[in-house]
């Protein structure tokens, strides 16, 4: 308390541990500092296990578990990319075998498909659509239904190796004992619901701005697209998918990295508001709601591509408009999981590279310059300087250590990318993996070159951010089962193939998901201006939907196909999703949380633990019968008068005990 | 060892700790065990809490948690039968204004059904089924949907009350602390993949064989009914549903009661075979594949009629048959939602009258008779023999201790009752209550009166039927889900009002669901032999299922209708399932496990401990530099040479002390 309140009131300015020494000074004494330097904040070391024993001594529990978990991540990551580069080599390899994307190249495929949009736009030959197609093929094949019940089980796995490696760090740190409980006696109930109104008031608000910006990033794609359209520059034309795709994903990004800061800070303040109980409370609930906003921030316009877009368009003749005007926007043939691939493959490597490097280094470096310059001192040499320099001066020009959070944060945000969406883009955890084989060294240079030594803290566990990655493997597991039945066209391929195939081959499916559309059914000023764009004029144009034929009964409703689809699609959720949960269940079932060896150790311990009391018991009971001194004997008693549960000891304060003999 | 050795060898017959003394006796000083049977195992006191703190007193921990699960399951009933009786109640009171009912039972209906035999039976008048249409409203509403979510969150309820008052009795009977850990060092690891093959490999053949009878049972229903039909006596043809229905119904509760033995018995010997390393292990596995096999036994023939009864049927013209003679059977009009009710009432009412009021009362009565008779002094008055007897002997007439396993088996399986068919049975908790209010002093008695005094042993928890009631929890969601959405017809009459209906009212469900059937189409020498039955030739008749009409390009084909209503079918499971198991999640963190008084209180108890510890070290040193004697302090110190832990304190050994003091 006492410091606390003088550094509250300005009489000391900063308060913290000293750094052992210096790096880079030529000492005869190699200190610890120097030591993790060498052996762990190096990029030359990437390959080796990280010197946890060393890093726990040096900056305490809590920053030990952190990057005790961030090395297991890490190395859980290789077999997860390892079969994640497969994946995506079998597409690659399998590319030329897909009949679908076949078809639709075949150079005798004369399939006239209707304007993409209103007026500007005109008839076009489904055959140019034959890139997308075969790059839709690369993501879009049944290995990577296989890969998301992989992933969904690797984080199963994942979790169950974490709990053992914890419990084995337990051990070795000799916290089996430990508790950090906080328990708050101060009864302060009243003027809190209030706060929690506003609390839900505010979260709804900020998850209802990031729709909104979602929605503005929507609207400025469909306004540019019809905008560029109607531009008299071919060139201009001929790149519009590119240019309006680029720019809109550079964007979300922009959004999402501006946002990010906002919410962290709107986060901070709500949890002020709830005025929680304890630092521990306070701590959990900040992180709690900054994850939240966090979350939707990153995954908002990615659940929107993946799960929405092309599923509000209405159908030719009937478009769905916004404001009137705008058509809602269609994604290329093949679906709108390879759209879905280039968001995911932005918005991560855009976040990894901005967020993690730029800021991680960029920013403290320009900080450490700033006080720098602010210390007067900036006319002294750099070494003549250090070498006058007490070790608390050196220190002080360090970044204040600000806390766990912003590392796990980014890491659980990264977890979310390995995981959610990994149906769609196998090459997620490779991605992951390179990232964070950087992110430790750079995080390890962090802690030890960049920022002054933090308070050592006791820790158990890594907290609530075990719980978040529980829930974050929840949600993988549903949002994996609806990209593969929703997104992709693996349902849709299966029923062909199955229900509606004449010869029980996948020829003829591209014809099967296309229905027909009479044209002179357009609305009144929404036909395309230019209908001879083909060389021809077209009376039946093509559109990917399930629906009836203009010759029908009941022309463009839709058809029996699509409920069947859609019936198959809902079943392969439920059967994913449960299949999945039990064998995740299994996979934590089968998995002791305590390894055997160290559970054998506590157990031996207690053994000695129990003999060593029962031979103490003796020995004192001979030593009081031998020669009676009272204040002792009464002080001994006392002490030992828990020795009826000395059959049923504790592990905690006994195993210190044993060990220290 | 040396008990069990010489027990083992005969030289004792048997061995048990004694009673504390008579019941009836008017003896002066009053016992436990007559305090316990006149305030706990006695029917007069139903309406009382249990007197817990002395059950544990006298039984030990481990009856004691038994009966304190028992308790709080029946008192959780409570609100559960409540709203499950309301829910009945709402059935009933809206049995009237059912407009699909009041379509059926309609004098102006005269919609012809096909024959539901072949060859002997006729068409039928769909007005007839007026009496099913209505008594399936009961169990068929949309307060059976809200019942099936609130059931799952009472589920979730339970176990966190659970966990909280376990937590209690923890705090209360001095067990923080204690773990009952068992680790054995031997390593025999050969030999035991044989052991796990043949569990597998019987597992499933029990499993099969339970299979195996459910289907003998289908085809005895089937044959009956077939041949009763084909009876000359009118009565018997009248009275065949009803005779049919109750005895596969009884045939199916015997098969159950004695498979349930047998199962009892296979588990055990397989378990033998596994040669778990410890006791807590075999008893652990032992359950585990008892629940697997009892579950299966009970649960199957109810999961036949719910999901796949009346779905494999065919259509008129190409039924499925069974043994190329055997059409498979149908359900009554109004789906099989009734028959499902019926054949789950039977089972738990037959199961929990015959196994645990019979068997649990009858069967110790006999053998403390046969016991009784064997002992040769059955020529005694009984007060008599009594009085003359020692405690040992009047103990040793009385039957030994088996176990609980065979009271919380029992309990599991109602609890499946309670959960998992809640949808299509609400008055299922009403019954469980009944029975476990009587359950509870039956036990009570039966432990007091019929059994000798089990050795009292320590437990923390209800160990692994935790995990079993948690796992039927997480099983009840997604089996309601399908019972609502499948067995029950919410989902059709939802989509026929919000898609089908023309003024959105539910007039003309009943015809939406029926398809026609040109009976020109029947096979030869399928069709019935007394066409004109209802006084009229029959060209069209109708019946239940979603096919194209003999008038379509398609005829008999599945309709349109058929996967719009599977696909929201599936929708809704996939909704339901999600949304229960997010709000159980919600339950679970919304109840802390550690009641607030409780962690308060051992926060303060270590406070004061840490206390306690100050001064004694800070005494010692005062006793020791005033008068230093070296026995006696050497001692002192090696029994206190924990001190560097004392700021991190664990709680059971030192709360055990602190109250001592």
């Amino acid at each position: 308390m006492g410091i606390t309140s003088l550094l509250g009131s300005g009489v000391y300015t900063a308060a913290y541990p000293l750094h052992d020494g210096d790096i880079n000074e030529e000492s005869a004494e190699p200190n610890d500092r120097k030591l993790l330097y060498e052996e762990w904040a190096n990029y030359s070391v990437f390959y080796k296990y990280q010197p946890i024993g060393l890093v726990r001594k040096y900056f305490g529990e809590k920053i030990g578990l952190y990057f005790a978990w961030l090395g297991l991540y890490t190395q859980m990551l290789i077999p997860a990319s390892l079969v994640g580069v497969i994946v995506f080599l079998y597409g690659c390899a399998t590319v030329d075998d897909n009949i679908p994307s076949m078809e639709i190249c075949h150079p005798r495929n004369n399939i006239t498909m209707c304007p993409l949009c209103d007026r500007v736009c005109s008839y076009w030959k489904l055959s140019t659509a034959c890139g997308t197609a075969r790059a839709s093929h690369l993501f879009d094949n049944p290995a990577t239904v296989f890969f998301s019940i992989f992933m969904a089980l690797w984080a199963a796995m994942f979790m169950e190796h974490w709990k053992r490696r914890q419990m084995r760090l337990n051990y070795e740190w000799d916290l089996t004992g430990f508790e950090d409980e906080e328990v708050s006696d101060s009864q302060i109930k009243n003027n809190r619901l209030p706060a929690y109104m506003t609390n839900i008031v505010m979260m709804l608000l900020m998850i209802g701005v990031t729709f909104a910006i979602v929605f503005g990033v929507i609207l400025y794609r469909i306004s540019t697209k019809a905008a560029l359209h109607m531009s008299s520059n071919p060139t201009t034309r001929n790149n519009v998918q590119l240019t309006v795709k680029t720019t809109a994903a550079i964007i979300n990004l922009v959004v999402i990295l501006i946002l990010d800061e906002v919410y962290g800070a709107v986060a901070r303040w709500l949890t002020v508001l709830e005025v929680p109980k304890t630092d521990k409370s306070f701590e959990e609930r900040l992180i709690f709601k900054t994850f939240i906003l966090k979350f939707f921030n990153a995954f908002t316009p990615i659940i929107y591509i993946a799960f929405f877009r092309g599923r509000l368009v209405g159908r030719p003749g009937s478009y769905l408009y916004v404001f009137e005007s705008y058509r809602m926007e269609e994604c290329a043939h093949g679906g709108c999981l390879m759209e879905l691939c280039i968001q995911l493959s932005i918005t991560m490597l855009g976040k990894q590279l901005i967020q993690n490097n730029l800021f991680e280094i960029g920013v403290p470096k320009l900080k450490k310059l700033i006080r720098y310059i602010r210390s007067k001192q900036g006319a002294f040499q750099e070494e003549e300087r250090q070498k006058k320099l007490q070790r608390y001066e050196t220190d002080h020009f360090l970044e204040p250590f600000a806390g766990l959070t912003p590392e796990y944060m980014e890491m659980m945000i990264q977890f979310g990318f390995v995981t959610l969406f990994v149906a769609s883009f196998p090459l997620a955890p490779l991605f992951a993996l390179l990232n964070n084989i950087i992110e430790i060294r750079l995080d390890a240079k962090k802690f030890v070159t960049e920022l002054r030594r933090p308070v050592a803290a006791r820790a158990k566990d890594i907290g609530i951010w075990y719980n978040i990655l529980k829930g974050v493997a929840k949600v993988a597991v549903i949002i994996n089962a609806f990209v593969i039945s929703f997104t992709s066209d693996f349902i849709p391929r299966m029923v062909y193939q199955y229900m509606y195939s004449p010869d029980g081959t996948m020829h003829g499916f591209v014809n099967h998901t296309l229905s027909y559309f009479n044209v002179s059914h357009f609305q009144d000023g929404k036909e395309t201006m230019d209908p001879l764009h083909l060389g021809y004029r077209v009376e039946i144009c093509r559109y990917k939907d399930y629906r009836e034929p203009p010759w029908s009964d009941t022309p463009y409703e839709i058809s029996k196909e699509f409920w069947t689809v859609l019936a198959v699609r809902l079943a392969f959720v439920i059967v994913f999703q449960n299949v999945v949960m039990l064998m995740s269940d299994i996979v934590d079932w089968l998995i002791p949380d305590i390894p055997k060896d160290i559970s054998l150790q506590i157990h031996k311990e207690k053994i000695l633990l129990v003999d060593l009391f029962m031979k103490e018991e003796q020995g004192k009971i001979h030593i009081l019968e031998s020669r009676p001194s009272t204040g002792g004997k009464e002080n001994c008693s006392r002490s030992n008068n828990n020795n009826s549960t000395v059959a049923h000891p504790r592990s905690g304060l006994h195993t210190n005990s044993t060990k220290s003999f």
